[in-house]
């Protein structure tokens, strides 16, 4: 159970997880994080609001980046420095959402990887984009 | 249930939410985003691992931060364009974090506004700076 | 993140939380009390039964109440002392649930607070009505 | 799956669930309720509070009572028309709380049993009392 370390890693290298994004999901971490925005947990309001239908939490899609980089590239034993997020499409219950990794960068000097972070639904459309810095395991 | 518009925000304008981060929190996280992370869900892993202890994800702590732009400031009606996280410092179970924005600019031509984002433990270390943007809500 | 005190509080204050109930949540609930009741989880049994489908257990709508209590009026630093609680009509997995707590008495000398507590839904109908005594935080 | 008739039960008859709150059940709880007072969700707040350490919601306790009497008293197909609570002592994470329920009184021209109901901890201790009202299934 150990991931890869920076001399393993070259840029290019991808990985991915993907989930369906349920209802279920959505209010349990509505419990766990206490974001009880109306627009995630309140139908009503939500129907009335800009998206017209209940939302994900944008940082409970982007939780499948952590994923990714937690358990594939590197894997465990990486150190999450960081994380830029630009959200650009809505999440909706049962979206099934893929969220990947890519090696942009590798400073083998000071053990850091660079990632670009991409999460898309089942038709494609990004949802999220952004970069991780990570410090990949140590052998 | 709405919140603030932009000509209601100023700068300097600041809200917190706080909550402690329990072990089930965590586990029912992993489950959530499917991130599974020895370092997070595996005390005999975590133990030998840089941390020593389990540590809570990252981006389940960054969820305060959601809570706090949704919820309080802006508040309901707020739409999140995007995050910048470092991770500065790991929470372990029982940890009691406070997630405080504080508006630091305000475009009022594109209704846009950026918030400081800072998480703090109980003894007040900082876990997670960044900032935000977000679009607060129309009248 | 600390409520009204009773020489805040003034009959006639008032205060809701609104939150849809959702199948998720009402399974959720199942779990954590043990009331397995085959009218909330047995699809075939409610379908069967005198609501014709799955119905919310009235004491989860009731949480609603609590939460209005302990989160807004008094607020933080409340302390329960009782509830009185009718279920006049039946909660559906979707419902969206206003509770609503209205400040009825004051008895300051013993620092108890009475409040009417109604929980209705999307269409205005009421679910739960009754009453509640709580004793506000002191200064 | 069917409970008792009221021509089948009569005044005396008894009946209990027992289970342990536990951390997770209050965190879960505060996610479906929306019920984030920070008495359960926030140590250190809870530290300094009146009762020096996270509680229950009380709320969350009451369920059980709910249990008990749709699941073995009168059991499945009991309408649940009313309750009374008394919040009489906290309930700290991990206690093992005996929720009872026995009959007092049954009217038979309307198809109403009245049940006192009262939840106690490990240590015996009454931490709700109160009466329910409900309706047994008819045959």
């Amino acid at each position: 159970m150990k991931g890869k370390t920076i001399a393993e890693l070259k840029v290019g290298d991808s990985a991915f997880v993907e989930k369906t994004i349920a209802e279920g999901d959505v209010y349990l971490y509505a419990g766990i994080t206490g974001d009880l925005n109306p627009a995630h947990v309140n139908k009503v309001e939500a129907e009335n609001g800009i998206f017209k239908r209940q939302v994900a939490h944008g940082m409970l899609t982007a939780g499948l980046i952590s994923a990714v980089l937690g358990m594939y590239l590197p894997g465990p034993g990486t150190i999450y420095l960081g994380q830029n997020l630009k959200f650009t499409a809505p999440v909706y219950f049962g979206d099934t959402i893929r969220a990947t990794a890519t090696v942009t960068e590798l400073r083998e000097e000071k053990n850091i990887c660079i990632l670009s972070t991409i999460c898309t639904n089942q038709d494609g459309k990004t949802v999220i984009e952004g970069a991780a810095t990570v410090k990949p395991p140590k052998e």
